[in-house]
């Protein structure tokens, strides 16, 4: 398996969370997204999304994250990246979408792009933007977890998965600009320090990437 | 079960032809999003991430269009909206997740209005700016469907399913405006006119809900 991703894109870093948790060997390819490296033919070929993670399997190229690791769990079913029952399922992969759906696409580097040129906006409404979506979903994040009876060292029950491998790179995003305050959200920053004492966790993280970058 | 919904949600639009498709009767209860329904202590409450569409199912409240589909396909088998090899689920489930994650988020009314404030844009930057994002999405999903050994009838062979069921909304989206060329995007088109031709998802269809309006 070879996969295709970048050190600060959260989508790559779900991926590689799910690869280390499943202990799978990977190949790494590396594409710049700051340098534009996904814009590239040679990558569009690949990929004519234009965006990372995508994973080689064989001769299939499999692309978005979810997906992806909807597929490792399926392949690879230990440890379990989703619960037993059906109820549980769709619970953790409602918290996952909440993330993945409604916070992260927004705040996406090609989005934040366009918001500076060609719409103008400067550098400070751009983070205003960025926590303002951070916030709106957290908000409602924090308190899903808060009050389910089934959130519990993780975001559901005492094992990592889907929902926590999406949400470690969102609060990783988060403390990013460092101006989003994340008092409000304790089980949320709970869950998260509890993921990255985990090894599958740490070793996925941005810093320890090779094409990290100061 | 209760399916809370806006007729002009292309979320909710995507659950309704779910549950046509798994012939399932439900109730409806309508949350008018535009007046601001979603955002009153009695629909938080229920969902506090005020967003529709949100499914009860017995005592619990599923959320998030996409689990949800899921949830349906796992609990209600017949007729399958995933394919049964898991290479063909990552390409159905990324397909989705191309417009679900990569082009519905950015255009969502919460992200339209704040272009429009505090962000002070016009309605016609709006405008562009709904339709750059329909169009980076629809040109990468147009390869992938053209060029796809998979591509049949529908999205993935010659049944509808989850790809088909996320699709359809977006185009539909697509042609309010009105200004969208899609003439660039035949099998997009094709797709989504084939789509139309069977009962559940045109009983889907926004202009067929109770809760319309002009």
């Amino acid at each position: 398996m070879k996969l295709y991703g970048y050190f600060r894109s959260s989508a790559a870093f779900r991926v590689r969370i799910a690869l280390n948790l499943k202990k799978l060997n990977y190949e790494s390819a590396f594409i710049h997204l700051r340098r534009g490296d996904q814009r590239q033919p040679g990558f569009l070929d690949i990929n004519p999304q234009g965006l990372v993670p995508a994973l080689e399997v064989d001769d299939t190229l499999l692309i978005q994250s979810l997906p992806i690791i909807e597929y490792l769990d399926e392949t690879y079913p230990e440890p379990p990246l989703l619960p037993s029952d059906a109820k549980g399922r769709a619970r953790v992969r409602a918290l996952a979408a909440m993330v993945a759906c409604d916070i992260h696409p927004i705040n996406n580097l090609r989005v934040l792009r366009y918001l500076l040129r060609p719409l103008g906006q400067d550098e400070a409404a751009v983070e205003t933007w960025y926590n303002h979506w951070i916030a709106e979903g957290f908000g409602a994040l924090e308190r899903l977890l808060a009050e389910g009876g089934r959130t519990g060292r993780f975001c559901h029950g005492d094992t990592p998965g889907l929902a926590d491998i999406v949400l470690v790179p969102q609060v990783f995003n988060a403390n990013r600009y460092q101006s989003l305050d994340l008092t409000p959200y304790p089980t949320i920053v709970r869950i998260y320090q509890t993921c990255l004492g985990i090894d599958a966790f740490a070793a996925a993280h941005p810093d320890r990437q090779p094409d990290r970058e100061p």
